[in-house]
């Protein structure tokens, strides 16, 4: 029965690497669909891509492919399916009514399981989809406190990935090493410039004619994860930092969406604190 | 003793050809530096551009690839040599100019061997660069006659690739087929926007926000060449016509420079009217 | 009582202009928040848009303005209210789910009365909103019947722009004249390259590097009206058209909700076929 | 006779300015070839650059103005006149090729009147222009006194700009304040991201998926002055720093060249730490 699936692969390079996974597909009789591959020289790493499809039984091909790849590498062959994704947010709207209309439409490939929210402002917009919305208000608890009730939510579904979208509360290492690799934030400057609170005001103060938005994964490191995608667009000097504000907030809500799918279907590698990105 | 080639294959869409193809660069003990490959499922036409190095003999190899792809299929394995280019010019100096700078700092991995133009106007910019310099002029002639004398003053230095920088005159199909996929264009307009003349003047009779320039191989069509390389630059209502020509050099020599470094470092396919650019 | 008005004049270019309509706003004492002017030389127009604020009559001021004027000149002095606009649109929901999010978080300075679309798709999305929605059919009548039952919608609510979310109905001639400057339209292209159907696969075909949007205003030639917004994004030889496509739609909705902003700030002024954007 | 001179105003925000201004011009039968004004309101500052043509007296349009605008305005009368720069590079010659281009095709408003390079790299580059360079080694002596020399050489030519064309050395405090104002530098990174030393390879190193250039205004911070202009260019995971240098020349030298020809026209309003580009 005709199958497809995405091999991903991140190793240490060695000669034949290629030739001897090809050979892999090749003897499977498999069809190549698309293929991506980089080598890391600096630090002599490989990662491949590879979508291909066939009659093949999936655990044989993985058995066969993890003979033919070192010890030491990940290997990923992974069969189509919707991934889960669950949102947190604060008060604005715009990248998650992005990622709402986005899903409404099909256009992700994920479901929304649900949004939790530090405050209550976007509860009737979620609402609107149908989608569950939890209030945990952080109001008179301590951080750690209120991450505890944010995990027993997050847990309760389940899910492939953690979006911030523009989630304004600074993460606890416990928090971000329980889902390690698996949250993706926009940072509403171009980083690594503008670090911190309110980039807008500082990129007003520091005269940039150009703002920009930073869609990462979240380490410990405040907004220090490696960087998935990032865009900018030109400001001058007519515009308060509201008004960068408000002109950023596009940038932000493309960038991030642009990420998730990135993330979505299977193309972003972490490198150490880069990405590379298929 | 160490070699290094760029292998280029260009053909009918196999089942396998990653695989042999890996194989015989397995076989030779050969080290992958970089790999690019692409299917055009459409066409069903497979791209690929690899950096091998290693100790063996170019032909033995070059035969090798043949016997594992399609007999129809175009197949270069390059040893690294300084490409030759000849520049075609009229009056302006902003695209010639950057690429003499470039040249001058040994970024260009290609020897100028000559500028032809029909104007005198260029004359002491190339010559402080001792390179030499031919004025041709159409006055009084055909096109024919004239397109005979840039012939023989660029047969007799033999090139790589023609660098149409600004040359302000149209080509005959004579002149074109007998350059085939050797002859570069800048048009200064975001193609297949403003065809033909003036296209700043068109722009802004349109009153475009955005004017742009591309990098065309130049093909029997005006301006409908495969396209290498395009970019752009926003306008507003304030900028006549001139001003958006002044504005548009950047892009225009820019653009063009990166094309011609594209295709000086063998990265440009063209398929069909379109390029793979690696 | 204070008072804040946006002033828009556009006239025949006369010296003493600037000094006329300043010792207006002097001789009542008022404040100038805001002033941009612009002289398009070739045509020797006139244009400005200031906001002032102060305790004044806005008639009195209207009058005032009007004597140092020319007689034939375009005056608006406008007090702040929110605009009413109208969506028409067909199937796809990007754009019409751009606006209807920005609407919810009061980013729009704008009521939107009710979308009007040919296909049913969109309403479950539309109602998700709270906002009207009419599916009118173009199924078995002609053109010109179809767009009777939609001015007999859009006439009823009433509204300060129409527009067209991706709404792939062409418009007539009588349609488009009744609603002079008042429709604003997302082409998929950048403009006035791919004009008319399915601009990706024209581009694809064409093999560009750089795709883009165009948000116009609506007249009697097709994708040829005055253009208020560009943007635009780089492509490569891996997308093929459906993927400009897929790309393409974060363009159009943002090119489309910056220039319906621009409108709704009174930002735009028509000049002949192109536009002034302050 | 008829004349032409640009004002510039820069002053304390008042009501009636514009009145009071534009009555001066008014009153002496000017015509305003162009006029732009911006108000920051944060700061209560007002600025204007406004170009008259007609029949006048220079000082006399000076004296009026003056009694217009408070005391403490900042006014200058310019009549045109060619600028003197200067220009200061290390080794890499791109963005100094740049400029010698332009100006060899009549595009700058300024004369080359020397280049001063702390290397000997660029003397035959400069030496084809026949411009005079002069090496000053740094080898061997101190700052203060290297500077010394430099300063003996542009003190005796004499300058309006001075430009650091990738000049490779940190300025003193006595020296960045001796030429206040005058001196533009091109920092090749998106400030205020990668400060210092080798912002490439920060960028690389955090892994950035866009890179950039700033030119600015030297003060005594260290790549802190006031932002005249910014561009940015994106990359990817296969872009290692060397690669990522190389592509960042095109950026370096467009934008400084832009920041240029923005300040020889009397374009850039220094605000603080930041520009009022016009």
């Amino acid at each position: 029965m005709e199958k497809r699936v995405r091999v991903l692969i991140d190793c240490q390079d060695n000669k034949g690497l290629v030739y001897q996974i090809s050979k892999v597909f090749y003897d499977r009789d498999l069809n190549i669909e698309n293929n991506r591959e980089f080598v890391d020289k600096e630090q002599s790493k490989f990662f491949m891509r590879t979508v291909v499809t066939g009659d093949f039984n999936v655990d044989e091909l993985r058995d066969a492919l993890k003979k033919v790849i070192p010890l030491s590498a990940n290997l990923q062959v992974i069969e189509p399916r919707r991934k889960k994704i669950i949102i947190l947010a604060t008060k604005e709207s715009h990248a998650l009514g992005d990622i709402l209309i986005r899903h409404e439409a099909g256009e992700l490939d994920a479901d929304i399981v649900a949004v939790v929210a530090n405050h209550k402002t976007l509860e009737s917009l979620v609402n609107r989809f149908d989608i569950p919305f939890f209030h945990i208000s952080a109001n008179g608890i301590s951080r750690e406190e209120h991450e505890e009730e944010v995990m027993k939510v997050v847990n309760r579904y389940g899910f492939d990935y953690m979006v911030l979208a523009k989630y304004m509360r600074i993460l606890t290492p416990n928090f971000v090493s329980t889902y390690s690799k698996k949250i993706i934030n926009i940072h509403h400057s171009f980083l690594p410039a503008f670090i911190g609170a309110n980039p807008y005001k500082q990129a007003h103060q520091r005269g940039v004619k150009i703002i920009g938005a930073t869609a990462h994964f979240v380490t410990d490191d405040l907004d220090e994860g490696p960087i998935i995608a990032q865009d900018v667009i030109p400001v001058n000097h007519r515009l308060e930092w509201k008004d960068m504000q408000k002109a950023g907030r596009d940038v932000e809500k493309i960038v991030l969406s642009r990420a998730l799918n990135l993330v979505l279907n299977d193309r972003v590698f972490i490198n150490g604190n880069r990405t590379i990105v298929f």
